[in-house]
């Protein structure tokens, strides 16, 4: 036995579901969870489906050849598949905040996460000893304006040898180069430290309190290259008032920020975030 | 062109997507929202169908008495329909507290709630003027330990005349008798003033006062035998403080109770509530 | 007896607050509640004193006036001064929705606001027959460009003859003209639909939408010549998806802008708002 | 220069407020935060104080001395102080459960909660490896019936010689002892896995899970020796469906264990709290 996730993104078209679900049905298999949805507005079907099969009736591989040939060829799907207990490598950026990367570990290591972590990069040398406490390999690459390249390849080298599935920048305080968010389109994952759309940039806190908002937020998205602008995958907020100084928003966003990141995290593992022009579905 | 909610719960069984899907395509119909789950520990299967067809390839009729002959027979399914522009008629319980009575009414003339208003009813005079302005007509039917069967009897009359789908207890201060339940079983709606299961009975605020509690709540549920202990709808919680009395705790409860109550009757019209032992289903 | 309560804003002075208390002290006064804050950055002094006093040994104007004599000359201060029982005269200015309206007036009914209502004004007669209903004068001021100048003084001349004290724009879709503003300074209580700064403007939830937010809000906000940038009084928020069609944000959003813009009202009443800059100190 | 917390609890008495502060004006010091509550039903005050001296004009221990004598002991005071720089000794026990150790120990290195952790305590060996990785002593004490009386005294032991000043049990599996309790009364933080009063005792997520409910929470409290009952510090709660099993709610839950007994620690170790009865007041 085992289980498969599909998910799918295709032109809508009437009779789509009983196609999918027959098919799951034909090849013997139990649907576990199914979920879709249809943006009427363009006509856009997405569904995410898991289930359970048997290895002597329709092998995996078997399986995932004919719904190329019989559903997604006929129906233009977009779609993709991943074993149920395949753990995507992720890569972990950071800069000098150890916040998120210290939730992040301990979520990893609470087993909570279901990835593996082959590395944590940074361009300072700051966290390293976290790294080492978790007994994970760090990697220091510094990027200044002249060696922007040369980081840029040393990266993409990195992730290329250690099969990295997907990037996250836990306060990575740099813009990612558009090499590597071609590479890895949809696959970076950035917390940014507001509620956006108000407040992108550097300072948003600072932003906040000078506005004198009455709630601040955090919002996890992958990153393209407009700056702060990508699909939104999750967005958290938490109540301040005037009482608040921008040291103690910061304090406070800082549980918002390790909170809506590692969502945003668990969310893309279980490939539950489909991606559509410049927005997301979640399958939650 | 009409559209129909269908809503199911039977014994899970491998196929039974794909059979539903398939039935709703051959009668030539469009699913335009599907919801389903599926409780693996006890193997129930429940679904929540909505489908667009076209009365000249199968008429309202024809589809159900297809429906339950091809499908409902033979997965031995708890069924139930209704056409997606039908207005259900809601009845209104109060007694002396006016604001969820302003709310539900408020929402009814904005058209929110869908529904029709056929009465109002109550064991006090009080809130006669609000059912005025709102120009619905209402039913004084006071309630004593002498007079209770014979307002029960008055009651079950007056539902039955105005063909009542279901009931609301807008902080309705009587309990509902064993005879009425029986007759509309999962469709009285209550509003309890706490987060049940914590702070049943008559005074929860001054309960949740006594015990210093950091965040109050409200409960709506179906109304069942044991007072306080049917199938939660929906709730919703605030934060509060040792700065609130007893009496700000109560002016803080009427917001959510508010809330609460319109949200479960919205729920409840839409057909997106599944009843199972004591738990509902809910498809938001 | 009788109590007060007072609102201070001075330039930060070591001393002030025993100053203030040993004062009512003084007064044969006892302190009730007091709420102060210290901007630090820019040395300014804030503070919300409520105190009951006995009107033989001090009446009401003798305190007001020794008051500003050993107090509010010395320190600089900007104060005002409400009886705890006065009822403050509020408009309400609509247009053609009528989801806030109807909040309001529930609550006022219900004796939760704390107001008087001389008046409901809008630029259409849609709303007439709600403002009926609810036993309260409507007042139909139509706005075009050409009877603007003409509306504004008429508008002026209500609010003088019915001594409104404050006025509340329960989604007014008009812009207020800077001659009422300045009458009305921080006295004209906006509730826009989108969690400001983010999407300020005519058609906040079609933008909302668009960015593909997981989050929706609104803001009640003082009205100033700038639009949409007036100081934050409140601000709510509720989780959306991709399944949320824009009709179905504003749909949402509606139960924001009642909640946001009742939680305002109920604040600037009880002298709760204090304003400095563009930004509010809230006592709550 | 230093800064003092002073945190007062006393009948209440009209010219309390005006007392201290001008105490505090004369010992020519400023007052950067004051908070009080006064309970009217039972004529109780509350105050927080924090206030900059002049180490030259007033000594710490001058400041201490004079307040007991010209306010404390008129006034029936229970008072406490403590020197806003002071970082709490704070002893950590834990049995098997990893989650809110690892949030502890992140914060902690992240220097987010201003103490000191001289140990971690253990009944079991599992977690030893994380002390290990932040660098802290952990001490393994078996706790059975035929030990419980030896472990107590061991435990006691630990804490005195370390002079803990108060106890954090992350998720400690074990009931604590009465002679513990008394020791450190009002100094023991527990974090409850449920929305207390709901759901007491040893598996509240299945009791949730049962009773169908749409909110989970979490409470942090002080432990007592009536089980789940001590003053309540803080709650929080989150959404939950019929769609989370029970081990998703366990799953969801980690998350508010570790947010609320953050909040909790970090509001005892400012002094923000003050226990009278069974409840808390909270100066937040």
């Amino acid at each position: 036995m085992y289980a498969i996730t599909l998910v799918i993104q295709c032109p809508d078209k009437k009779g789509i579901i009983a196609d999918v679900t027959s098919f799951v049905y034909e090849q013997k298999g139990n649907i576990q969870y199914i979920d879709q949805y249809v943006d009427r507005e363009n006509g856009a079907f997405f569904m995410r489906l898991q289930a359970e099969l048997d290895e002597q009736l329709c092998s995996y591989q078997n399986f995932v050849s004919l719904f190329e040939n019989q559903l997604a060829n006929g129906y233009n799907m977009t779609w993709s598949h991943q074993p149920l207990n395949y753990k995507p490598k992720m890569a972990v950026f950071v800069s000098k905040y150890d916040h998120c990367l210290y939730d992040l570990l301990g979520r990893f290591k609470s087993g909570e996460l279901g990835v593996e972590i082959p590395f944590i990069l940074s361009n300072h040398k700051d966290l390293d000893s976290i790294a080492k406490a978790f007994e994970i390999p760090f990697f220091h690459i510094p990027v200044t304006k002249e060696t922007k390249a040369t980081a840029t390849k040393q990266q993409l080298a990195l992730l290329k040898e250690h099969k990295v599935d997907f990037v996250v920048l836990a306060r990575y305080m740099q813009i990612v180069p558009a090499d590597l968010i071609e590479v890895y389109k949809n696959k970076i994952i950035n917390i940014h430290h507001s509620f956006l759309p108000a407040f992108p940039g550097a300072k948003p806190y600072h932003s906040a309190f000078e506005r004198g908002v009455k709630i601040i937020g955090a919002t996890s998205h992958y990153v393209t290259e407009e700056l702060d602008a990508g699909p939104i995958i999750e967005q958290g907020v938490a109540q301040v008032s005037h009482n608040h100084s921008v040291s103690q928003l910061i304090a406070k966003g800082r549980d918002l920020e390790k909170m809506v990141l590692a969502n945003a995290v668990k969310h893309h593992v279980e490939k539950k975030v489909l991606v559509y022009g410049n927005k997301t579905v979640i399958f939650t």
